[in-house]
């Protein structure tokens, strides 16, 4: 066991504060990593505040986590020391049932184990402790290859946001030529619309702030729809093949339903935690629409995501935040005060 | 114009009754037929009751037509005198758009021509008069062949329950060892079973009712849920890679999605007057399901639909009924009263 520097929260209402996280010595199929940076996102808010059920504390969230790696175990085959690596939200799955074994790991059957607050079962049931830590080691088959040159601080988003977004785009197949809508301009919108971009598509970014469109049309969007405008919406009436909606909040999906063409989709991201509204049927069925949804992505995409990003210059935009600006930064991203991801230098520890 | 006996609504409360309608004479490149059987649909009592908005009266429902060409103009390339053809719900569409260039006329992006109580734009814009009568004249490009040796009365429903169910089946590649759900037990849902066990499917019906047991497996079915029973309903969690719902009435979709496996799919074809309960989003993000919407089918496909069926010796289970029995078996299709499909008599007018 190694003990290292960490933030966690020790109960719903504390915030973050200076703590140590014991990490175990690197099995014979693991990698113990130093982590440089880590992502956060807003689920790290929505679990350390119990918003999504109680939380284990201590906890210290984090699952955008990118370091070089440290030690390998004795079997560790993908991974030497010294190399850049990547960790995003599960550390393992039970790599037996179909999904795991189709490299989507993500739908484990038995259930995947989260990076934070969740029971590591193939490690004597600790609860598994995230990246705003020093050190963290995970099994290889839950490890990435940060391509070479990539900025390390700007990467670590890619390992949630980024997936989360490439891994649908792909499943719809969307390519040169396709039209996507992106809904929500935030830490998973913005690697939407440049992701959508880098595929070929045309963009259009919905969103309820007109004074977003500048910075969506800089994200590299086509078209800014203004969603609370009537007549816009209205304008961009079956526009669209595929609609990326990652708006957690509770949101009228009919609306956006009607800018899509005959066979389009939408795919909800975020978890709202209250009903949404009714989806019409007359709109699914009167062109053949699908309303779906999508998380994150498999290890072997996400690995293919990160090549593809490195391929096409695209990387999180990101403000960089030192440990002890962690829970004033919680509070600007639950304003949405933020362009586009914030990112903990975890030196600052 | 010829004028021929039919049976018309004349006002929402009216129910049918003798009256007569006018028939073009044929065009270049129109069909007339003689009216052997037309299928009595739930659409049919919707229209002429003015439940999906105001009806144009009076109205002749009907649009599971099957009769025998009796004229063919001259231009006609596809059909003979004699031949025995088969119309389904439209007769006519934009044939510019993209979805008619594709033989998806059902999604005519400047709306199909639907074959009753729709304004007929190429013909003067007259309103179109359906099935339950004489003869109709329709261009030969909404036509189709009913293979010979098909039951004419049990094909009738084919041309609009058939191919309502063999559209959804068929857009999700339902094949060989997949495993369907099939909500609802009616005319569309009797259809749907036999053509997903035809097709290679394992197939599960839900229903609420005990009683009908017995039906869904004689018409095939592997499984049978009673859908009231949340022990039965939790016991087929994850079991099913499509579901067709056939269901109209307002109903909670989320116990089915339950049901299905990772990127599953349920396809709403029945359209409730009232709104929906929400879907939970959850659902469709933790398994990346989708929650779609269907209607009817090309014209291309529903030839192959009635050659599929001719094939694999699927057809309605019906009963025949005569002109003034039709307003008894409105009430009797509105009680569910029905195995499965009401068949008028045409000779009966």
């Amino acid at each position: 066991m190694t003990n290292v520097k960490a933030y966690a929260a020790v109960s719903a209402t504390s915030g973050l504060g200076p703590s140590t996280v014991e990490r175990r010595e690197p099995g014979a199929h693991d990698v113990a990593i130093d982590i440089e940076f880590c992502g956060l996102c807003h689920s790290d808010v929505h679990t350390i505040r119990s918003e999504w059920g109680q939380a284990k504390y201590p906890l210290v969230p984090g699952h955008e986590i990118v370091g070089v790696v440290s030690r390998v175990g004795d079997s560790v085959e993908g991974f030497t020391v010294g190399q850049r690596v990547g960790v995003g939200c599960m550390v393992d799955s039970c790599r037996e049932c179909e999904s795991c074994l189709e490299g989507l790991e993500q739908y484990c059957e038995a259930g995947n184990v989260g990076t934070y607050g969740a029971v590591d079962r193939r490690n004597g049931g600790v609860i598994t402790q995230g990246g705003y830590s020093q050190s963290i080691v995970v099994d290889e088959n839950y490890v990435v290859h940060i391509p070479e040159g990539m900025d390390p601080a700007a990467a670590a988003p890619l390992l949630c946001a980024g997936i989360t977004t490439y891994s649908p785009l792909r499943y719809l197949d969307v390519q040169e030529g396709d039209k996507v809508g992106v809904i929500g301009l935030g830490g998973l919108g913005h690697m939407a619309v440049k992701i959508a971009k880098a595929l070929g598509a045309t963009v259009t970014v919905f969103t309820t702030s007109p004074s977003k469109s500048a910075d969506a049309v800089a994200l590299g969007a086509d078209h800014v729809v203004i969603s609370s405008d009537p007549e816009a919406m209205a304008a961009a009436k079956g526009s669209l093949n595929a609609i990326i909606d990652t708006v957690a909040a509770v949101h009228d999906i009919n609306a956006y339903l009607r800018t899509l063409e005959r066979d389009g989709a939408l795919i909800q991201l975020g978890l709202p935690s209250e009903k949404m509204p009714p989806v019409e049927p007359g709109l699914l069925i009167r062109k053949r629409l699908a309303y779906g949804g999508s998380v994150i992505g498999g290890i072997a995409e996400t690995q293919e995501m990160l090549d593809f990003c490195s391929e096409h210059g695209l990387l999180s935009d990101i403000e960089i935040v030192s440990a002890t600006e962690l829970d004033a930064a919680y509070e600007r991203m639950i304003a949405g005060d933020v362009k586009y991801r914030f990112v903990l230098d975890v030196s600052t520890l």
